[in-house]
C-alpha cells in the first residue's frame, strides 16, 4: 500500500467529494465538542462517542447516495463492498481521547483506496479548521496552500512526536526508545495531526504503533504528497493487515536512520 | 503557596492588567507562529525562541510603565525585586516545544503572587484565543464564562493527563507509572492548557514534575477558583523552590488517591 507513481492523477470531483465528506464530518463532530457526552468503551477498550458514530453516519449517508458502488471501510461501523475498485476508508474521529478532553487536535481522516492503495487522504480538524489534502498527482494542500516536509539532515537534529508511549508493548517499546532518544527533541500527543505537521515541515519523524488501516490509509497521501515517507518500521509500504506499526519521515536521510534505529541495527 | 482563603479579594484593575499583559504576550506570538523561526537550546536544553523573549520583552513594559515597584520572576530574563509584596511570575511560552512544531497548545502564563502566594493566574493560548482567568475572591473563567472541575467518584474512572513522560526521572518514573496505570485513561501533550481542560471538566488529573515556579504559579488560582486541587505529589502547597511534582486534581478524592497511588501506598 503505497501512493506509488504509476497510480493515475486522481480526478478533481474525487477530492471535491472527500472535502464534503469531512465537512459533513465537522458539522456533527463541532457542536459536541466540550459538551457533556457519554463515553463508551469498544471491544478493543478504546473510546467511541456519539460524536464518532454521528460523523461516520454522515458521511455514509453522503457515499450512499452518490458512491453507491464503492466499498466503504469505517472506524464505527465496519465493511462493506470492500473488494470494489473504490474503497473509501473512514475515521470519523482520530483521537476520541483528544476529543472527550477537549484538545482540538483530533481529526476526522478520510481515504480512497484505488485497487488497494490509497490514493486521496484527507486530515480534517473541524474545530480550529485545519485541513491537509492529499491526492495522487497533486502536491498535499495545507489549508488550500501547498505543503512541503522540510530537509533535516539527521535522526540526531530531529523533532520527533509519537500519540503516547502507551502505544508500544513488548520489543516496540525498547525499539521506540532507542529511536526516540535518538532524536533532537521528543514531543507527545497529536494523533494524525502530528502527520500533517510533518506534511507541513513543522516536525521531523513521527513514530507510531498499534494503528489500524483507517488510522493511517489517511496518511499515506497527505504526507507522500508533501515530499515525505511513510511506511512500517522496517521501510516497507503499510498494507491493510500489516502490523500498525508506522514511521513518517519528512526526510529520507532521516526516515533510513530512524529504520535502523528501530531495529536495534 | 497556596490560594489560601484568608488571601483578600483580586482587585479587578489587576485582573484587568493581566489580561492585557497576556493580549501583548499573544500580539508577539501570533505572527511567528508556524513560521521559519531560530531554536536555540537553553542551559537546561530546553529550546526558546524570539517568540519566547519578545513575550517576555512585551510583558515587562507594561509592567515597568505601570507596576514599576512590583517585583518580576520571568522564565526568559529573571528575577529583579523579587521581595515585593506584589510579584508577577512569567513564563512567555510554556511549551515551547508545541509552539515550535506547530501545535496551538502552548500557553502564556501570567500569574501574581501577594506575599509570595499566587492570587491571580492567566493561561492563555493566543492562536486559537482560549483563555482562563482564576484570581482569589472570582470565579475562574474560562473565555469570560464560569469553569468548574468536574466530579470523578475514583481513580480508577479519571481522565488523566501529563505532557510528556520524559519529564519524569529516577523514582518518579515508576510512581509517575503507578499513577498513570491507576487511571481509566492517560493522554499526553498539553503543558498548562491541560490545566485549564481540567479546570473545565475535561480532564480529572493532571501529573506532572520537573516543573519551576513560573510553569506552575498561574495555574494555581486557575484550578482552585474551578473548585480543584494543586498541590505537590505529597499533597503540600506549591512552593517557590519546591521539587517540581505537580498533582492537580478535579475532585478532592481523586487528589487523595493519586497521592496514594504517587507514594506506592
Amino acid at each position: 500500500m503505497t501512493s506509488a507513481s504509476p497510480q493515475p492523477v486522481v480526478e478533481p470531483a474525487l477530492i471535491e467529494l472527500a472535502g464534503r465528506l469531512a465537512d459533513a464530518a465537522g458539522e456533527v463532530i463541532r457542536p459536541l465538542f466540550r459538551q457533556p457526552i457519554e463515553v463508551d468503551e469498544k471491544a478493543d477498550s478504546s473510546p467511541v462517542t456519539e460524536a464518532d458514530r454521528g460523523a461516520e453516519r454522515a458521511i455514509r449517508a453522503i457515499l450512499a447516495a452518490e458512491r453507491p458502488h464503492d466499498g466503504i471501510i469505517g472506524e464505527e461501523f465496519g465493511r462493506e463492498r470492500e473488494s470494489a475498485s473504490h474503497v473509501w476508508v473512514i475515521d470519523p474521529i482520530d483521537g476520541t481521547r483528544a476529543f472527550i478532553t477537549g484538545r482540538p487536535l483530533f481529526g476526522t481522516l478520510i481515504a480512497l483506496l484505488r485497487d488497494g492503495a490509497p490514493v486521496l487522504g484527507i486530515i480534517d480538524q473541524p474545530v480550529i479548521h485545519d485541513r491537509w489534502i492529499g491526492a495522487v498527482g497533486h502536491p498535499t494542500l495545507f489549508n488550500g496552500r501547498p505543503a512541503r516536509t522540510r530537509p533535516c539532515p539527521e535522526l540526531g537534529r530531529a523533532v520527533g512526536a509519537a500519540t503516547s508511549p502507551d502505544m508500544f508493548t513488548g520489543a516496540d517499546r525498547p525499539a521506540f526508545r532507542r529511536a526516540a532518544d535518538a532524536c533532537s527533541l521528543m514531543t507527545y500527543g497529536g494523533d494524525c495531526y502530528s502527520y500533517g505537521l510533518l506534511a507541513g515541515g513543522f516536525l521531523d519523524v513521527v513514530i507510531e504503533a498499534s494503528m489500524k488501516l483507517y488510522d493511517y490509509a489517511a496518511l499515506v497521501p497527505v504526507v507522500a504528497g508533501a515530499g515525505g515517507m511513510i511506511t512500517d518500521w522496517g521501510g516497507r509500504a503499510l498494507a491493510d493487515g500489516g502490523d500498525g506499526r508506522v514511521l513518517a519521515a519528512g526526510d529520507r536521510a532521516v526516515h533510513a536512520e530512524a529504520v535502523r534505529a528501530l531495529a536495534g541495527a
